[in-house]
């Protein structure tokens, strides 16, 4: 039920969704952007951040909560620092804003960071450091979210999923790119396991009482996500102060909300009081490679690391090392040729969204 | 055994510290900068990284595997970007000298990032990031170490246990400082299990086949320690991917080994070789917290961070949220003024090296 796959050329997507943020109000090169991030997840293999969350989008500007045209401006800044406010526009308009600043400064100075305060949701943090490694930099991008996840020793909800990324630009080889959310399992997981009805690993989720559980239903019913590390035997404290730093980066450096108090995504779901900040935050940044040694040699060099990880002793015959960023680029070739998979439930939010703007539905658009 | 308790006061520790480096030629600011990243770790309550470790310096300096006396200096640099070589120094030494340039080019350029090659163990992560939040900015390090940790679908041991940390100003608390290795659990963890002849929890160690264990010697006897996540079920992936970020930076940035080359910190086991690079690596950063907002204002939102966080809801009532920095901070006030802890086996182990040198060990020392 809802799990039927249907296969879609790239390119008719694209424009669909594109034609979706036009409809909202968007300027068309803000369209095309913010399309290009949400294309970038499909296409990565990142399902659960690419159009699946167009409508989304589209709920969060129906409830006010989003800025179809936002005046974005740079509000501080140094020579290789900036705090960019975003005007309640849409992260994946404001987030390559702000990375474009970051490599700009970089590209002067050797390094650009950019917190970035009263945004939105920025789609897949690999896409904004992936900016980066174009022009030969590391690039490195975080964003907190709405509160889900736990701290340790404690149930309750204070701390998003809060990813992290660094991406390193290689040579023969694909970047490497370490895209990851500081929590254990992502929610999106045990919506899966809730909807084939299997209980979920201990160390994923609390129960409302703080106790573990296995029950695929626990954070719907008011339960908490567990940090990266599921318990303090097995270090969840290390994950608790991974998503810490990425709160502390992305709201407290920025002047965006943080911890209890950053916006939920989904638009039913009301802000909390009191709110010390604007908006959701992220931080970005991106260091050139050569202000450390000769691209070349690092990329060299960076392929040897590859090599050897990729050729490391196997548990399992069948299943070797991933090296991070890899399996996002094989689904890239695979996808820009043989298509995206939507499932039944995200093709039919996509039908819907044309009936509400009269636009062709993306599966009815010509392959060019 | 060995785990009786001795407790010495900080200053004669600290100048048998410094006359230990001074003994092995050591230039005395050197010896004396050593020696405080070392007590700054017994201070902190970290006392795998402090004075227990100073009979293994000496030990690579016997095997001729340290300089004493290194020309450190700068290879190659941007306005905000450096990459030091150590010339084969202390970590101890090379590292700080490393954070200094950061904190200069910080305060010049608004952000400072130096990689570091040719060097060696460099204490607790944390000294040097907390050097940059004495001058009111964002403090980072992290080094890579000598193979121990093996790669998710790997039980080949391919990383260190390669810390990361991240050093935040606060304004009426201590400063925020993550400071964490990214494996599941240390290898010291291990040790201690052993002396006390307990299992270990799953998720912590793999043996020589790659099997999950609970025999606290199984590194010893050649077994891998896990990433942080411990499982792919987990996120094992992710603490493989930090692990990997870290030795990138580390490593394969600065021009120093990384991965399986990264030489051991016990003297008697030798490099692998064919090594790619130079001793082993770190990566340290600093950024001014007034290049995003000024500095006032945001560490009044860190104390408000931090005591929303102090007082999140509570699983046990008697264990609330540990704020990342908070019991180390607590340890140094401790421990200035009751002394420090030392296991017998480490009092011993100074003992032998006052022997060694004709210095008047710690214990015999004036109390000023």
């Amino acid at each position: 039920m809802g799990l039927t796959e249907h296969t879609l050329p790239e390119h008719p997507l694209r424009a669909f969704t594109r034609d979706v943020f036009i409809a909202i109000g968007c300027p068309e090169q803000d369209a095309e952007l913010a399309a290009d991030v949400l294309l970038a997840a499909d296409l990565r293999g990142i399902d659960s951040h690419g159009v699946a969350r167009l409508s989304g989008y589209v709920r969060l500007w129906e409830n006010g909560r989003l800025n179809a045209r936002p005046q974005i401006r740079v509000v501080h800044e140094t020579a290789t620092t900036a705090t960019v406010d975003g005007d309640g526009g849409l992260g994946l308009v404001v987030a390559p804003y702000a990375m474009d600043i970051a490599i700009e400064k970089a590209r002067q100075f050797g390094s650009g960071w950019v917190a970035i305060r009263n945004s939105n949701h920025f789609g897949i943090a690999g896409y904004h450091a992936l900016k980066a490694v174009a022009h030969d930099m590391i690039g490195f991008a975080v964003t907190n979210a709405s509160p889900l996840v736990a701290p340790t020793f404690s149930s309750e909800r204070l701390l998003g999923t809060n990813p992290i990324c660094y991406a390193f630009p290689a040579g023969q080889y694909p970047p490497v790119v370490v895209d990851m959310a500081t929590s254990a399992a992502a929610n999106g997981k045990l919506e899966i396991a809730e909807r084939t009805g299997k209980p979920i690993p201990e160390g994923w989720a609390l129960d409302t009482d703080g106790q573990a559980t296995t029950d695929a239903t626990a954070v719907k019913r008011g339960g908490a996500l567990l940090p990266l590390g599921s318990d303090r035997d097995h270090g969840s404290h290390k994950g608790f102060c991974l998503s810490a730093t990425v709160d502390i980066l992305s709201g407290v450096l920025s002047g965006a909300n943080y911890g209890p108090w950053v916006p939920p995504f989904v638009a039913y779901l009301q802000p909390v009081a009191g709110q010390p900040g604007n908006g959701i935050g992220h931080f970005v940044g991106a260091m050139r490679v050569d202000g450390f040694r000769p691209a070349a040699e690092f990329k060299t060099h960076m392929d040897n690391w590859i090599a050897r990880f990729k050729h490391a002793q196997r548990i399992d015959e069948h299943q070797g090392v991933i090296i991070p960023g890899e399996p996002e680029a094989e689904a890239t070739r695979h996808r820009q040729s043989d298509g995206i998979p939507l499932v039944d439930a995200v093709l039919r939010d996509l039908q819907a969204l044309a009936d509400k703007f009269g636009l062709i539905p993306p599966d009815r658009r010509s392959h060019s």
